[in-house]
């Protein structure tokens, strides 16, 4: 069945929305939506699975507990290995951002 | 490494142009770019492999063996079972297509 991303993006703008889209054994697709939300400070995501993530609207920048940091807009992807520390320091607060975050393991 | 999925197309549009994003044991993530191209006529893939598929600009259309047909257009989303016979019947011809292809296993 068609689906589209960037369609019936949640109302409630307060928070952060997680969808998965598809869950398999070893992969997931989640679609995750940001209206302006961040990391809490100083938290940063330890994640077992390897996150592959692209940005399909709006922005959001990911930094890494290595001081890399990367701003992502429409089209950009980052791939960020298992347990490789990282938080969201951004987000748009004009518009949604949409991300597409693809877990997966070796 | 920061990338962008729009960006760095292929300058030869006589054909189309597949490359891999990135390829892990049971994922592999991969970009297509179309310039009108379809799937020879009467041809149909029959992969081992499910695939999520997701347009990001351009058009394509994507036909079933069972007369099932969809038009994507950017944001669109598909998952193609393993083994489910389909073929790419149309492309954009005055723009890029680019599509980003999920291939994975149960």
């Amino acid at each position: 069945m068609l689906e589209n991303l960037l369609a019936n993006l949640p109302l409630d703008t307060s928070k952060e929305h997680f969808e998965d889209l598809l869950s398999a054994k070893d992969v997931r697709i989640e679609r995750i939506v940001s209206y302006g939300q961040t990391s809490p400070d100083s938290f940063w995501y330890d994640q077992d699975e390897h996150e592959w993530v692209l940005v399909l609207s709006g922005c959001g920048t990911v930094e890494f507990k290595n001081g890399e940091k990367h701003s992502l807009e429409c089209g950009d992807f980052l791939n960020i290995p298992a347990h490789t520390q990282h938080r969201v320091s951004h987000t748009a607060t004009s518009e949604a951002t949409v991300w597409l975050a693809i877990f997966y393991r070796d």
